[in-house]
């Protein structure tokens, strides 16, 4: 864990992207320059991932620009608007953009550009490093509920790619399999985007671990043939009851695990958790384009006038949740009061002393 | 119903096929003179759906050559191992084979050729009509069960393209809906091939049945969410005690319309069901190639040295299933009477008289 990669960096003026929708063909570095650029490439899912879309946008968010008479703070407030419009569901997101507006409001309405300026780099490298941290916490507390020689499954990516740091979900099964704990790793491909097939299996390959891509379908007999013996997930939102937003498919996997007694663990951190929330039912779910369904990466299949129905995220209830990893360790339910002595004892970005 | 479209008819001593893996991009048919074209054709599914395979696999048979100083029928079962060689799964196949050799040793080994083939192409051309009357049967039967206004989900494709008639679980659909009694449909994608996203949609578009098509892990979202009324499936094999192997992801399927009080039904003639097979245990399922998974539609996508695993099939065990759909009418459980008695009372050729 001495070096760990890392999706973003921000240098000389300008946040440096790894473009994930070109991975694993090709290594493609975005350099954002404007606050519309990194909007953007959040929204076509060039940088992805709730942690790390956080980061984006907090670092996205010192690239504003007054215009016409504009003052700085109010080139702010509109280049905040403008990077919340990207993507709903994930509220890491929306945090990292409310606590840096608030601190750009405290500095007054007068504070000069370069001022303000200099104050959200430095939250944003707070966010970046509490985020990397969280990571390192999570993977250790997390590897501990495996046994030795497990067999996972994991949905989507939730590795270095999505965080700022070893990941979440992926961070505890690299971490679980360097301890020896972790045997083998089935991907699921995780349509429509292909997020386990393009990019986990990237990840998993880079680290060394054993591993084999399934289709989303395949699931439910791997846990009847008695192959997995844990299921991990990130997570995109977590409500104050512990229900949870995470990428389509993962309400079913939820579902399933508890079918075959196989443990289902959601692993994110308190800047995942959103405690105005109160139940899933309150999380907003990003609908996507038709096309990612009926053009599947990029290839026309759909008969001509077909339509689909592209939900990109599904709520699993706490009930089916059999731990919430975070950095501040291995919470049980019932997670309304272990979710919040969680963000209490947090100590930022994510805790309630922010 | 007056018009019922075929993949698949006999004419002038080929077989013609319509190249399922081209659609709906193209219609291509192919014209297949040798017992090798056929099986080629069954191996990369251009032809597929268990009643489909098991009446090419009857006309094929009719295709063989004596090769050296063969005689006829040693051709003929030289042709029904190549044949059966192709597909594990659908027991139709088997089936049709079991019932062509056994009429063609009838014959006696000195039987010439053309009255070895004219009695094949007779027997083919009778289990062409048999899975044709099958499918009308079962459509109205099987609509019955749909209350006015159901919302159904369906998982890959069991239309016309899969069977010779109106189609089994698919046919159900499209009469359903002509009655009233389905108002929408939820078309699973059905990686790795998307026989939902590229033949299902193209079935119920030429129908004019309302439909959209979802990735395969949107399932359980759509039941949580209150709409999906009904789950109909096709079958590829049904064991004595109603097991019923399927197309991978059925199992899933089965698991979560449970979960949730949505009925689930299987819908297949009686040549599907094999009571050699005491139970799902004893149903062989088909690996095919880790780069229909891998390369999704013929792109390639993985990082390199990945790998999967692709189960063509699973298992739904009975006691999932509420109703078993046949020509012989709606069966319940316990199944292992019901499917018992259908098979007695089934004409031929599934029924137990042949």
């Amino acid at each position: 864990m001495s070096e760990v990669f890392s999706p973003l960096r921000f240098e000389h003026g300008a946040l440096l992207l790894l473009d994930q929708t070109a991975l694993p063909g090709k290594e493609i570095w975005l350099r954002c320059e404007s606050v519309e650029t990194v909007a953007g490439a959040i929204e076509r899912l060039a940088v992805r991932g709730a942690p790390a879309i956080g980061v984006a946008a907090a670092f996205g968010l010192a690239l504003f620009q007054a215009e016409g008479g504009e003052g700085p703070l109010a080139a702010v407030e509109r280049a905040a608007d403008r990077l919340r419009r990207t993507r709903p569901t994930a509220v890491n997101l929306h945090r990292a953009l409310d606590r840096s507006l608030a601190l750009g409001r405290s500095l007054g309405a007068g504070a000069p550009a370069e001022v303000l300026r200099e104050a959200l780099l430095r939250q944003a490298r707070e966010l970046f490093g509490f985020e990397l941290e969280a990571c390192r916490r999570m993977s250790l507390s997390g590897a501990e509920l495996l046994p030795p020689g497990s067999r996972v499954l994991t949905h989507c990516n939730t590795g270095a790619l999505a965080t700022v740091g070893i990941g979440t979900a992926l961070g505890v099964i690299v971490e679980a399999h360097r301890q020896g704990r972790v045997d083998h790793v089935w991907v699921d491909e995780t349509r429509p985007l292909g997020q386990g097939l393009r990019l986990t299996a990237w990840e998993l390959a880079r680290e060394g671990v054993p591993h084999r891509v399934v289709v989303d379908g395949m699931a439910g007999a791997l846990m009847r043939g008695g192959e997995v013996n844990a299921v991990l997930v990130g997570a995109d939102r977590i409500a104050a009851n512990g229900d949870t937003a995470n990428k389509i498919g993962t309400y079913a996997l939820a579902v399933l695990a508890q079918h075959h007694g196989v443990p289902f663990y959601v692993v994110a951190p308190t800047t995942t958790v959103d405690l105005s929330c109160p139940s899933g039912e309150a999380i907003p779910i990003e609908e996507r384009s038709p096309a990612e369904v009926l053009c599947p990466y990029g290839k026309s299949l759909a008969p001509s006038g077909s339509s689909a129905l592209n939900w990109a995220f599904d709520v699993t209830p706490a009930e089916k949740i059999v731990a919430i990893v975070t950095e501040e360790g291995v919470l049980r339910p019932p997670f309304d009061s272990s979710l919040r002595r969680a963000l209490d004892s947090a100590r930022t970005p994510g805790g309630s002393a922010t």
